[in-house]
């Protein structure tokens, strides 16, 4: 076991101590500072030679500071004569950008791949990519892992089962999920579907499924400025659902965010530490679960060489 | 020439219009910008399919977003069908982490080079790189340009030359770029020699070369935070100097740099506009000269495929 080293870079230190107490195993030394130009300046301050490194890194805001953290640190590690460099990435930024929407855009979350198989990752842990087309942009292993069982416990414990409850995705992409959450809780599911009936006519929202009478659970992978989630969560309990909760794994809660949900229909909203919240983006209305347990789990697997799928069940 | 396309990222736009003027051709359209969340959001709007394109980037602070810009723009270029990608690079930053000078560091200096080939450069622009080796990170083409002649060229414009002049290399390191600018000058050097008596024992600095009643020019590639140059300008007065001038290619002039350099000693600090100074490092004593014409002939013979080496006479 002492040969397994995990290390926190700077995005999310809390979660990474949490996973590293789920382990039993202390942190790693190593200081990640800046040079007075602003230049990423990494010392490992143990030997790691011949072990099974494990590093966690969310590539969250500020994305490109923590990206190129993380590529130094593979780079450092690589040369210190890490047997294996496993990289764990709670949330992995510019997953969005995952296809050319446009003529002449960039493929970043392709890039983001190749740049951390270019630094020397051996392995990645991920959760809940913006798209499982993401796991093929890598010529490595990956393990995708799910929070949506943790999510659905925390409903559970507030006895929200069964057929008073609807689990909705917010758009046609996040069925899946949905659906995963809704069998989970033999619940049935609804969608919201949005469509612009002409060019330069306003999108009209309308919901597919009954959510009349229900307690609603809008859930979704990533909430960023929160606009469709709010809107969405206002027109359900204009539907005539008794009320609505939302969740999702990355809480991103940007620009308006905040404001939105707390000005929203919106009841309680429940987040992964994927990404770690600054203060100044708490809120009453939000819950906070740690997915702690599952990345200790999946590292003690992976340094063990046991299957990692058999995780969700 | 319409095969030819130049595109600015915002690291530099005001060197890169320059470049352009210098070539005769416009900055090609595209959009760099940021998402709510930070990420970097690029679209070029004109084709380059089949194009030569050289794009302009210095990676100077903030170091890790101006990189991402560069790689992000890297890729949409590639998926866009360019025929070839240039980098032209007016400062390399992360370039002083170009060895492990202790044990467990990173090389970042190389890491820079595997992403940006990885990304998909073809070749690679630079001036000055802190140490040439870097050159040898690349497995691309790179035309390593020198600032040298653009600086000389200033202070022979002031009637400075021959032996009343001295140059002086603020350490060991550069004395071969203070050589080439005395043999230009037919003036002799000196270097600051800075060296430990013993262990725990405050640092002694003494000038090898003569330097009594001359006028004295300290050459060095990056000014950072302008320690080391005001401490040797200093030291080069207290032994005889008339006056001292300081010169670089790189102003990264980061911290103390300018308050340092105007209570200072030196008359005058000529630097180049590899970097973009912010109104807050303009000083009186610091006069910046344009390296455009340099890489706009480079630009123009990459294209033409001919010799960038004949560039330095
Ligand atoms: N950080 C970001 N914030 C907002 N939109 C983004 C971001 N990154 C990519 N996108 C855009 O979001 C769209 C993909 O989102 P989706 O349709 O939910 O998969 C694409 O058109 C991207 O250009
Ligand atoms: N951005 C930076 N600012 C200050 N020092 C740096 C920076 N990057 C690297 N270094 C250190 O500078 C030393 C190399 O500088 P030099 O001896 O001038 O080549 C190495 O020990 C590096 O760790």
């Amino acid at each position: 076991n002492d040969k397994l080293k995990i290390f926190s870079l700077n995005s999310n230190q809390s979660l990474a101590q949490e996973v590293a107490d789920e382990i039993g195993r202390p942190l790693g030394k190593c200081s990640v500072k800046r040079f007075s130009d602003g230049e990423i300046q990494i010392n490992i301050e143990e030997s790691i030679r011949g072990c099974d490194v494990f590093v966690i890194q969310s590539t969250s805001n500020p994305v490109n500071d923590n990206l190129m953290e993380l590529l130094i640190m593979i780079d450092a590690l690589m040369r210190a004569s890490a047997r294996t460099i496993n990289v764990v990435m709670p949330y992995y930024g510019y997953a969005r950008q995952d296809r050319k929407a446009r003529s002449r855009e960039p493929i970043t979350a392709k890039l983001v791949a190749n740049l951390l198989e270019k630094a020397g990752a051996d392995r990645v842990i991920a959760i809940d990519l913006h798209a499982p087309q993401i796991q093929g942009f890598f010529d490595i292993p990956i393990d995708h892992l799910v929070a949506e069982p943790i999510l659905t416990e925390y409903f559970k414990g507030k006895g929200l089962e069964g057929d008073d409850l609807v689990i909705v995705s917010p758009d046609h992409g996040g069925v899946t999920r949905a659906r995963k959450m809704a069998d989970r809780m033999k619940a049935p599911i609804a969608i919201i579907d949005k469509r612009r009936p002409r060019p330069n006519v306003a999108e009209v929202m309308s919901i597919v499924g009954n959510v009349d009478g229900k307690t609603a659970i809008l859930i979704d992978d990533i909430i960023d400025t929160a606009g469709t989630i709010t809107i969405a969560a206002n027109a359900i309990i204009e539907s005539g659902a008794k009320e609505v909760y939302a969740c999702c794994t990355h809480p991103v809660l940007s620009g308006p965010a905040i404001e939105r949900i707390d000005n929203s229909r919106i009841k309680e909203l429940i987040i992964t530490n994927s990404i770690e919240l600054p203060d100044n983006k708490k809120s009453p209305k939000i819950k906070q679960l740690s997915i702690a347990k599952l990345l200790g789990e999946a590292v003690i697997r992976v340094f063990e060489k046991k299957s990692v799928s058999t995780l969700f069940d």
